[in-house]
């Protein structure tokens, strides 16, 4: 019998009551957004048509440490929260590693993902500032889902435009955000000029992340008291999401560990950068070491193959431009590429952590990722959604070089969700026909030739 | 802020390392089971071409009181459990309501429901017993993923006889299935007598549960090393899922409560089994006098219009048959009723306490279930399972005449399990074109005329 519990579940007390802000401990600061109507670095006011003005705070502020968590966040954090640590004993036995692995597990809510640690704080903000619509964009639907719950709660109406593909092969996904009351309008629409646009130049286009986001966007601003949410990629979600870490550094105090290897996977960095936001904190003021690694769809490369540049993080080139590892915003993965994390930048937060080496970065295809899940969901009976897979795939790489080399290694990692949603890609998977895809140098190519032009930054 | 924590996980320490065998403690047994082909009281022999031997000895021991649960189970349970008790303050809030309302939520494992929980002592039995594979139907598709991942954990091959119509209609039911390695075949099929039977008179039925169940019982004693498994209605069942209860009253304990009611769905009973033993165990001795409620589908009603008789419990009638409140083994209920809970009969354990009056009935219509079931949604940030749903819309009434008499009674209820793959009822009820469907008299009476005619004991 183990003498450390399966899974651990920190009551409700010891429940962080702060956020913890990672740019306060960063040696050097991401680059400032850059506002595209002026060229010139983006104020916290030029946030406000977007933003709602705490959010907008947030996102600026690179000083305060510890942000508080509103009491009514809290309150329905404390609906899922805190979630587990996991052991992985089973993994670990089939692997035969002497690894000792944990997971912070995040899909045991109905949005079936973190995100909803965000959603719940930016409807709260909303709410809390008179705001009275919010629209965002969904892709393949966890967001939507997480913010449509967050706003069923708070009571603010929701408008989600989901990417038309989506919208057409996942009417599921559709169904729980309409329970949770929520619009859902497939994007493009002719709800905006943007959309109307895309529409009259395209009519039969199935729709991108981009578009659907800038539809989102445009909405928010010609729209009287509405703003727009987004669920990763901002300073304020990787805030928000610092949670995560901060509940498994807990745990991990708790049981007597500390990971030598901390893994995440990486879409726009959401989950990364709220898993590893405490062991960063220590890595970069010297209190410990741990490696720290991204893991990327190897079809959607933008730390490993991207460059670190100025880009717009919208199709419709509406919002600020941020500097980060990007593909360019007119890149898009390959059709055949199931789940998320297939949005062409990076957090701008781990973009610099990347560039100044204090993270690593690994690609991996599609295959091996369902292998992994397959192999993770018998062993430990949680089914997990593609986005999560990455991670594991990272860690079983990882805890079978520790059986090679001996080391009894201690492994982190995050499992952001569950894959009930994704069955379709666990049926090609299992009937063979999932397909690899790795973009061409040409390909990426085509996407760089897109990056903005921005006088004395970036010519 | 709450003095009681929202959610309450015991800790691995904490969880019973026995199941509570409720007959040990009945004032009067359940009617014996016959053997069709001998028209007597079925023996433990009888059962093992059906059973593996240690469960038909589970099925018939009405003397022992708690039974050890083996540790390799109790190791696999630790993966998912314990489970938590929830206090649902947003729902008591919104209702208005002096109730506390607290529920125990078993859908937090990759089956989603409470359906795992006999299906890792079944299988695991199975193993151990040295048998080489096992068979069992499924409808919508629960208990054949519940079973799925017990078989995978403990390495024994499994085959699902998925009813055709779930077979065509939920094709990602099928595909987590599969990715447990379980074995999926539409139901009727042509790897059975009975299967081809059915399907030279009718090519084109949509199957039904009770002929899934007639297939993999017959593939069972047609197989070497070969057992059929059932997810509810066997007393074996009932006794595995006696976890949840004995959880439930060990973590009310903890919050210094006790419920004055008890609210569990009833379809084979599987869950209100649970949920109830150690409840009905104190009413039953005398301890306390909870008041203990079965809900049900208006559409299937066995408890609160069937007749207290001996029946079939597989439409092929090659298993035992069992006094218990039934609708008849011919009763189908209409084809537009969602979810499950369509079983035509009811535990011989429940069907004779709710016969000698410990426990009452209900029967609900599907529409008030779903509003019950997006009411909760919302509040609970749970998307619940429709079976499940009929509990709250209980828990949800009696709350409310809490608030008309203005007492503070202690409501408990099962929440079996979520809705991911329901959502197509949600957007039925969302769309307003759920219908409801109560059986006629008429309907009821051909169902009853097929009871079977057992002499010196049914005539």
């Amino acid at each position: 019998m183990a003498k450390i519990p399966h899974r651990l579940y920190l009551t409700e007390d010891q429940m962080p009551k702060q956020w913890y802000n990672l740019r306060a401990d960063m040696k050097e600061q991401p680059d400032p957004m850059i506002n595209p109507a002026t060229m010139k670095p983006a104020t916290e006011e030029d946030l406000y048509p977007v933003f709602c003005k705490k959010l907008a705070h947030q996102e600026m502020d690179a000083q305060t440490r510890y942000v508080d968590i509103p009491d009514e966040v809290l309150e329905m954090y404390k609906m899922y929260r805190p979630s587990p640590l996991i052991r992985a004993y089973n993994l670990e036995k089939a692997l035969g590693t002497p690894a000792k692995i944990y997971y912070k597990f995040e899909g045991n809510n109905t949005s079936g993902s973190h995100k909803l640690n965000s959603a719940i704080a930016q409807a709260y903000y909303a709410k809390d500032q008179g705001l009275t619509s919010l629209t965002t964009e969904t892709g393949a639907g966890q967001w939507g889902t997480a913010l449509a719950e967050a706003c069923s709660y708070f009571g603010i109406p929701l408008t989600v435009y989901m990417v038309k593909v989506s919208y057409q092969q996942k009417p599921f996904r559709k169904a729980i955000i309409e329970t949770f009351d929520g619009k859902v309008i497939p994007s493009p629409s002719d709800t905006t000029e943007i959309g109307r646009k895309i529409l009259a130049e395209n009519p039969n286009t199935s729709g991108s992340l981009g578009c659907a986001i800038s539809e989102a966007v445009e909405k928010a601003v010609t729209t009287e008291g509405c703003r727009y949410v987004l669920g990763s990629v901002l300073n304020q979600v990787l805030l928000h999401q610092s949670i995560i870490g901060l509940e498994s550094k807990i745990a991990m105090e708790m049981l007597d560990e500390y990971p030598d290897i901390v893994i995440g996977c990486a879409g726009g960095g959401s989950n990364l950068g709220g898993l590893i936001a405490p062991f960063m904190q220590d890595k970069i003021t010297g209190k410990a070491d741990p490696r720290i690694i991204a893991v990327e769809p190897a079809s959607c490369p933008s730390l490993t193959r991207g460059r670190y540049a100025y880009d717009y993080c919208d199709t419709g080139k509406v919002a600020p431009m941020a500097r980060m590892y990007t593909l360019g915003s007119g890149f898009i993965p390959s059709a055949n590429h199931a789940g998320g994390l297939r949005y062409h930048g990076m957090s701008p937060i781990l973009s610099k952590l990347y560039h100044d080496g204090y993270m690593e970065a690994v690609a991996v295809e599609q295959t091996k990722v369902f292998e992994a899940a397959t192999m993770f969901a018998k062993l430990e009976t949680i089914l997990p959604a593609p986005e999560s897979s990455h991670a594991i795939r990272t860690a079983i790489d990882e805890a079978l070089k520790c059986k090679e080399t001996g080391e009894a290694k201690t492994i982190l990692f995050g499992l952001t969700g569950t894959g009930y949603f994704d069955m379709a890609a666990y049926s090609a998977f299992l009937a063979g026909s999932m397909k690899d895809y790795i973009p061409t140098d040409e390909d990426l190519k085509r996407g760089f030739d897109g990056l903005p032009k921005i006088p004395g930054i970036q010519e």
